[in-house]
């Protein structure tokens, strides 16, 4: 089977022999306070470099077992503050709308388009309904569109988000995976920090086993949110942040992201080079700058696809997931480029473009 | 401060140096498995030797980060089947009552003795009411109270559960932190695996940090517990679960226990020494032949107590956060052994003895 479904790094973007090292080393030199009960905020000094990083203290900082599982504290903790409208991108991540789901939460889409999420449909949603307990937005190398909203937008989401006093979850662990193009300021950034929480993950640039996600919270999130995690799991694993850190006191962390951007942006490459050979009728596709995934309007069906695609051996994920309720995305699909070596990817394209011509009744 | 509030393991009881190299040969061994996303019921060759050492099927073995974000699921899967009244030993360990309120359920107490969980009062509380969803229970060393139910009660409460029909959950993190007497069988044992869900953890045995806890669970729980553990956490820390098991691998697991045992028996017994010194007027305490705690019946209001006792430098759970709502343990205290020294156990004691003393007006 080809995964183009999986949005997982290719196992040789992994630092094996470097991790082995790195997490021997971390329990060597710190291991009682990386292998007891500590605080539920996570391992100290991996909280005060990610801290200083993003300009605050470091009492903001939460590490979490992944990014997912901090983001149901965060969507708890908000909810609970009142409100159970949310507002996220159409498409969005899947997961997230199922973590939504589970905790109740009325949500709502708001359009996208190539340059992300539509300001202005945002503006009109905010005056359309009670507000918002929070949006959430993937503004970089979006799961699963892959697209990225561009800079004049995030200033005007950023003002907008101020102005209503709307809560924004930033969720950005594909933003330092950039092949190309300029770095744009991050909402939190624009926001300098208020009103904004901040969250990425060590899952796409060091290793998604290891679970570390973190989340820059706004000050008065802080307790809340802690007390959440408090209450789910104690103490996060803090072995995998002991070892992250390890990677980043040691120099390891930026010459190996470059490492991984490379692998991932022959994948990219590969995909577009397939998609632009194939060019099945009626398709379209987006073009990240970075990330793992792109979006593909098929012009057809894509759960009929599907079924066809995984007997002849290539997986994708429908783009009806990525709506709540499946309310959208009929004829897209998400391909992750991730995983695949380049020539799986060529491989696993033009399979799909022949079943795309055979369903149009095409030899 | 003297801790008998934390049930933690002494820094000693870790096996620092050994984990380092575990940690190390667990990545190099198996590098990308444990590095990766995986399989939601975590690390392959731990749930293997689980599976074998419980007598089941690994794909019944659920190894999740800490025994109590386990506990989480298997609570909300339990409740999710129907069903909001959930029976506790009175009392019970503090946070399974925190995670049980988040989920709604309604929980009763069902009365203990010194031989544990009164299984006539069990049969009542059957009688009178719903059928409950499960019963949670700790029966060996138990948490708060250090006792461990009696042979001839754990098979009537494994044939009274199967009569009725009764879902049992046993939490059993302790049990093989014995210090003497003979091991009884598990609920779990004795039910051959039907009905009961047995739970237990790494982190009392090797390291409370690398949270490693697991879940035997009954095949109808299979899926709707990993459906739940999916949407939290898509992986668990497998890092953590591959070190554990480089440990057991390598036979390093019983010895490090036999060390366990030995640090905290030379805890238990200057605790209960100090108790037999200081004897303070009507009260009175469990003698538990391993585990953690041990619970103190202080003759006094153990709130009031313990705010004079934090004044004096020492820390203990007062009775009562043991029971839904407070209701109950008002005079009572659990006090852990398993962090200070045997020196600093000593001296906490004295403490406290001297604090009820003067709390009874006594010089």
């Amino acid at each position: 089977m080809i995964s183009f479904a999986r949005g997982a790094p290719a196992p040789e973007c992994i630092p094996v022999a470097e991790l082995a090292d790195c997490a021997g080393a971390a329990i060597e030199r710190d291991g009682v306070a990386a292998l007891s009960y500590g605080p539920v905020g996570g391992y100290g000094p991996l909280r005060e470099w990610l801290a200083e990083r993003h300009g605050v203290e470091a009492g903001r900082v939460l590490v979490t077992n992944g990014g997912l599982q901090g983001l149901a504290f965060v969507a708890e903790a908000l909810l609970a503050r009142g409100g159970r409208r949310v507002l996220v991108e159409g498409p969005t991540y899947d997961r997230t709308l199922t973590i939504l789901a589970r905790l109740g939460a009325e949500v709502q889409t708001v359009p996208m388009d190539e340059e992300g999420l539509e300001v202005d449909a945002l503006e009109a949603a905010l005056g359309a309904g009670p507000p918002p307990a929070f949006l959430y937005t993937i503004p970089t190398f979006q799961n699963p569109s892959g697209r990225t909203l561009g800079a004049e937008r995030r200033g005007r989401l950023a003002a907008l988000a101020r102005e209503r006093g709307l809560t924004v979850v930033e969720d950005d662990p594909y933003g330092v995976v950039r092949f190309e193009g300029e770095p744009l300021p991050t909402l939190h950034e624009l926001a300098d920090g208020e009103g904004v929480v901040y969250a990425s993950s060590f899952s796409k640039t060091v290793a998604p086993g290891l679970r570390v996600g973190y989340f820059v919270l706004t000050p008065d999130l802080v307790a809340p949110a802690e007390a959440v995690a408090v209450s789910a799991y104690i103490t996060p694993v803090l072995l995998g942040q002991a070892t992250v850190w390890e990677l980043i006191r040691r120099g390891g962390f930026e010459p190996n992201l470059e490492r991984v951007r490379d692998l991932l942006r022959s994948r990219r490459d590969a995909m577009l080079a397939a998609l632009e050979r194939a060019s099945p009728d009626g398709s379209s596709w987006s073009r990240p700058e970075g990330g793992y995934f792109l979006w593909v309007e098929l012009g057809v069906d894509s759960s009929e696809l599907l079924d066809r695609a995984i007997a002849a051996g290539v997986a994708f994920v429908r783009g009806s997931d990525f709506f709540p309720g499946g309310r959208g995305g009929r004829t897209a699909a998400r391909l992750a480029y991730s995983y695949p070596s380049p020539a799986e990817i060529g491989e696993g394209v033009a399979r799909l473009a022949d079943l795309i011509g055979r369903g149009r009744g095409r030899p």
